[in-house]
């Protein structure tokens, strides 16, 4: 059980977008089975208020444009084709921004239309026990009074903005184009947590892949780069996407908004930066194993060898003296079984083989302090 | 047999552009002697209506252009010089296009003619039975109120375009660019089940590499990497003709096919996107396949030094007193093999050796618990 | 005397433009002493007819010039100084054109002259017994109505375009750009015969690398790589040589030909994206050399444990009775040696040590069936 | 005690971004709670003369920039919230200065306000005893008539640029552009001695890499290329923001500075030419590492075969004389025990099968003068 | 004493740029203590004839200067900070050309002053005995009437000009810029033999990593890495230097030396052509370094486990029959050793045993003609 679980999740890092059919006409609301249920939230808000709404009615959509300055539309969920239908009416949307609305794998990309500004961005967060990195597409329409987003699934890192919407002046005075920004940049502030998380787990396997070299190691290392690759795979087109919002061109961001967007997009630099870096890491840490590797089976082959090396030559002479040969048959015939030091002989015979072995050996460097501090490639390095 | 048959699949993936002679005259319509057999289809349509031949004569082309608004021929199967040649001089096709058509290893390009647009794509889909890639040229001629496609062998990704042309409304009140767009659109989308069945198929090499890092593994490994350089080779360029199309210079693209366009370009991004993933995870398995390696041959080291370590003092010393000196002649020749208690004091003597050795190895962490702990192989580990 | 030739051989790959004297005045007409006889071929022609003419003097060809509308002059062999000399002032040669063209091993470019293009190729081909990649600048003078060639050694791949001219209509017709075009298209055009013969090598190195991993498939992966980057060497160049000549800018080449430029153009990106496959298929090879050594290294190592494991503790019982304690001397020495069924006991001993052993060894997966199926790391994997 | 300052250390590698809370208001200066107590020091200056003054109130700013031509004020320590915001106030900083100025781990960058110019430089230094690299934000504002600096700790790399102030005329009669050039080029230079030291600790591991690879020089390579992760992230925005600043663009920048600042560009590039070539030195110093274990394992293994391909033969020899076969129960049985040259005839059959043996490795080059010279895949290679 | 050379040279690869003091004021002309004797020649010239002369006064510079129409002065060695500065102020040079004249270190490149020219260029050449790689800084001055250049140490590649100067008449009827173009040419024809003996010294290699795997050829091959990356980063900023220099854009080259530099500009693209190539191969060498290492283990293995099989089992036996069971005691207690065959029927019994394990190797693939033809991954691959 454990184990499909396991299947499930990495079938998902590797989840490809798939419209309808291959080839199906675009704009098609193709509502995926297994969406979750769509809740539809709401503020309306200017310089001298708001009004915060839970699971309105897309009529209810259409009084608040009509009453405030700034209408937030977030629709949660995107199981009901009928809701979305209409929304996507009453924004007038393209076509196309209505099918990647809910074909929610997306490249984060930015796209101007007549009078709207299509921005896709992904949100990433760390699942709650541990590692695992979760994202979700967000996708933003601005127009020249409100703002439309829709997301996959409950829940979002967008509390921030929802709260400096309740309390505070500065974002209620400005217009759309700042929430649309304040939006995104809460997406790639969010990215900064799940990078010091990789950050964490490539430490905890630098000190893994030293201590303890081994196959888990290993899986650990190749799920942190695949891991790696997921969050790139959403990084680099958001930077493009950023790198595009804040230029000039847009008709519908204002010069005042335009440097926070390129505050944002340095952000969006850094994310990149970091990101390459561990890569980098990760990368390195196979090197590093693979050396590990090799260093423990020279580890393991040297005791074997010396172990050998010594014995092999004791256990020949024994084997020597082993031999029934009749001594009563000829005087030729292992006479050193009869002398009177015989047996001492061979002991003191078999001491000194096993000292110069031994010493050939040690001045190998292969066993004892010399195992560190000479080695045989740089016999006497002895200044260092 | 199915040797040859492999060779001749191998064979193709590094097949060559070759035309009739290299440096023959260019226009040249050589048709390949092993070319499929030609079949003419037909599509007339409009607002309000269309038509649907199948084999039709070039006669009954010219009629069909001049009745319908717009026309799509769909050309299988390139043997019939003759017919390839009337049908070229129907639509005034470049010589350089004429060439193009039949050698079918171009690269996917767009190349804009005086009053036509000349675009080579690549179809992929993925064979029946299992993992192989198979991709054959797509040639789209682009006129004023006509398409032509050309393809190699019969069987395409374009059902949904035919279906959308029978049933709906939205594609027959567009003009012949939208068309070449839906095409274009389709052949892009079926790059998605042929890359998510490379998912798996690292999925199951990763797996596999783990489990059972063997040569079979690693010749699969290369496979995969292969068909994906293939895939690659195809990807590319058609992510740079997409980005040709739906940039602002071209006459025949409407405005409004153009954003179409530019969201089937993302899609050809989207592709490249996944294909590099793809190929850093099997670039990756190459390394891990190694690390598994040198760890299994760790484990077997280490086996074979325990094992000798263990045994070889113990059997030196068995050795010892299988030496045949004879206690008779000397009292200095093994007077041990006639103490009272000689037999047990050896035996306990090799225990004492047995433990020292096998505490030796123990601190080294190479075996039992420790082996969990300190050092390499962790058998057991549930709580990940 | 073969090895002399190798070696001759691969100071040929590396060799390195020299001009005369480093540093010395450009334009210095510098012959190399080894260069072949000079030969002057010509071929005047015009719509209406053609005249071809071996070895003619400069002299000719100032009396072609001014009979023919168009001129192709092409020089075999640099030996000749003074003939070129003379070529060169007829056709009024730039100093740096005159240098270019005796020194041949320059990288392929397009230098645009008051009123004439410089172009240099590279022809490549195959040596006729083998694998061993022959090339040979090609300089091309193209000017308002001649255009003249020089190439280093007798034999070349421009016969299909003499054959074009002596016989077909449409290149007579045109002007010298397009017979320009006719040849730098006949160079293109034959490195895809080149290239097959590398997608060959590459294959049949993937199979000998898996069944025969040994030093002198490593060789030949290596000669692989190198001759890859010599290919390489004169493919990047040309490419963007023929983008040049494919763009707007050039004066002397008519629109027209421009079109069939392009056409060049991607055949030359085609040669590039093929090299670049192998490229990174010849390195793939070198990983999977590698891998394949440490696979046969467990192979070797596993036997070795295999045979160890079982007979040391065997060898170690049998050595064990092998002692000679007397026992005459003691109840306690090895009263085993007098047990009634002592040897059978001790037979059986081994048959259990043995079969312990065994079973440990065929649990770790190390031989038998389970060597494939059932190894240590995964041990109940029996779904997949 | 030693680990947990060992892992605190590595953590600051690591350190990220972190704003307030992910989301929060953009502006917001919300100061560390680890921050250094604030000084803030003065310069004021003009041709003429300067006050140089420390620990000054933001009240005394205002009067310094009131009466002298130039005020260079530096800010150390960003704990006081409150002085940080009146100097905001004075100098009229843009929000987002506001927020990046206490936020110390902003990438290098230039952004141009309205009549500020905000450049984030990062100083780099090594700490006293040794090689870890220390980095620290150094936040230049340059305005009309004034410079403000703000550094997160005590202690910098600018006590050239306060010398220059005092004692020399040149810097004193430019403008406050002229400062801010001398400030950054102070920062760029002080990059040459951390990577100076580089270059001996990449030295230093090469020597050791041959002498000695084991795990912990393994470590510091893996260390030294972390190191150089740190710098190259530093030191890559730098030369962008630096190839922006000596651009024509920038108001506050005049003509003359911007040839200073091209100079200071180019540094920037020698220091990413310096650290690209110590980051390829680096992964071959791992590749090299992986070299140096695989020698040596073929030197362990090459002492353990020899010693147990010439004793395997021999003990199999003595132990064959060591059975107990009944010479007495049938002439078939052992009769060489009782020859009278039985013994040294063995003697001599050892002693020829060992130098058979020793022939053998001495024949595979793996022993004596000819491991060096004459090794097995190239038998005969004495030319060389 | 050796060594302590070796150190230093290698310490001089990694010389880094370092003014007085980091953060100076520029334009301190800051003479280092080390640097060798200043000597000032002199050329004058114009199409009438040509002076020169040797360690001349800067005053004799000015006269020169007035009565020639163009003046080159070459500067060698940097002691002298007299003359230097007041060569600077007759050439009225810019405190920053000051400056990187005296630091020897700088990146080559150009830089426009307002009616000079400031070109930085560095010499490559071979020392004397053999590898290794000598380099020097020459800045060139270029203005209205003279050419200014310096460099470090006495010697340099700069002969061919002065040649031509002295004979030629090409050179003397140009300009200034014709000499600027004739000295960057020299310096950039020079870097042809280092890359010709780099091609050298990595065929050797080539031939040394094949023939004899260790630690020395290891050391070799990382020391032509390292030089290449020397040789690199001159040869990457001086084409771009070169780029610079051939583009339209500067004054003082005239559209004639124009040509010529751009010339100069290919080859300085052939030097990093070949440069990348012999990077690769070394990148190479590194590889099979490491597989020549595994194939050599795998051959030393080999043997070790060829025999330890054979024999083994063979010892098991022997010792299996040196038991001292008394036969005495029991019928069951090794009857063998009475019976009348025993012995041959032992010797018979270890035949086969051999045998059959000989059998085993030899169908492995590990021994004689098999182990090259018939390998175990591959059994049964003839036809190829």
């Amino acid at each position: 059980m454990a184990k499909s679980g396991q299947r499930r999740r990495k079938r998902r890092l590797y989840r490809i977008q798939r419209r309808t059919r291959p080839g199906a006409a675009p704009g098609t609301v193709a509502v995926d089975p297994l969406a979750h249920a769509t809740a539809v939230d709401l503020f309306g808000y200017g310089p001298d208020g708001y009004v915060e709404e839970k699971n309105v009615t897309p009529e209810r959509v259409v009084e608040c444009i009509a009453s405030w300055p700034i209408t937030w539309v977030n629709v949660e969920g995107l199981a009901d084709a009928g809701v979305l239908r209409r929304l996507a009416d009453i924004f007038r949307l393209h076509p196309l921004v209505r099918e990647d609305v809910v074909n929610v794998h997306q490249r984060p990309k930015v796209e101007p239309y007549e009078d709207q500004l299509f921005i896709v961005t992904r949100m990433m967060s760390l699942a709650d026990q541990g590692d695992e990195v979760e994202h979700e597409q967000l996708s933003i329409v601005l127009g020249r009074n409100f703002v439309v987003t829709f997301q996959d699934r409950p829940g979002d890192v967008l509390d921030p903005v929802r709260e400096r919407i309740r309390t505070g002046a500065p974002i209620r005075r400005s217009g759309p184009d700042h929430l649309a920004y304040a939006l995104v940049d809460a997406v790639v502030d969010h990215y900064f947590p799940v990078l010091e998380r990789f950050g964490e787990r490539i430490e905890a396997l630098e000190e893994e892949v030293i201590a303890r070299p081994d196959a888990i190691t290993l899986g650990k290392i190749h799920q942190a780069k695949r891991d790696l690759l997921l969050v790139r795979r959403a990084a680099w087109p958001q930077r493009d996407a950023l790198a595009e919002l804040s230029r000039d061109s847009l008709a519908l961001i204002s010069p005042a908004t335009r440097v926070y967007l390129r505050d944002c997009y340095d952000h969006s630099v850094q994310v990149i930066d970091l990101l390459e870096s561990f890569r980098e890491m990760a990368s390195a840490l196979l090197e590093i194993h693979v050396s590990m590797l090799s260093n423990r089976l020279n580890e393991v082959m040297k005791v074997l060898t010396i172990f050998s090396t010594i014995f092999i030559p004791l256990t020949f002479v024994t084997s020597l003296y082993g031999m029934n040969f009749d001594p009563d048959a000829s005087p030729w015939n292992m006479p050193e079984l009869r002398w009177v030091y015989g047996y001492p002989f061979v002991l003191v015979l078999m001491l000194g083989v096993a000292a110069l072995t031994f010493g050939y050996i040690y001045r190998k460097g292969w066993v004892g302090r010399a195992a560190r501090l000479r080695p045989e490639s740089a016999p006497s390095r002895d200044t260092e």
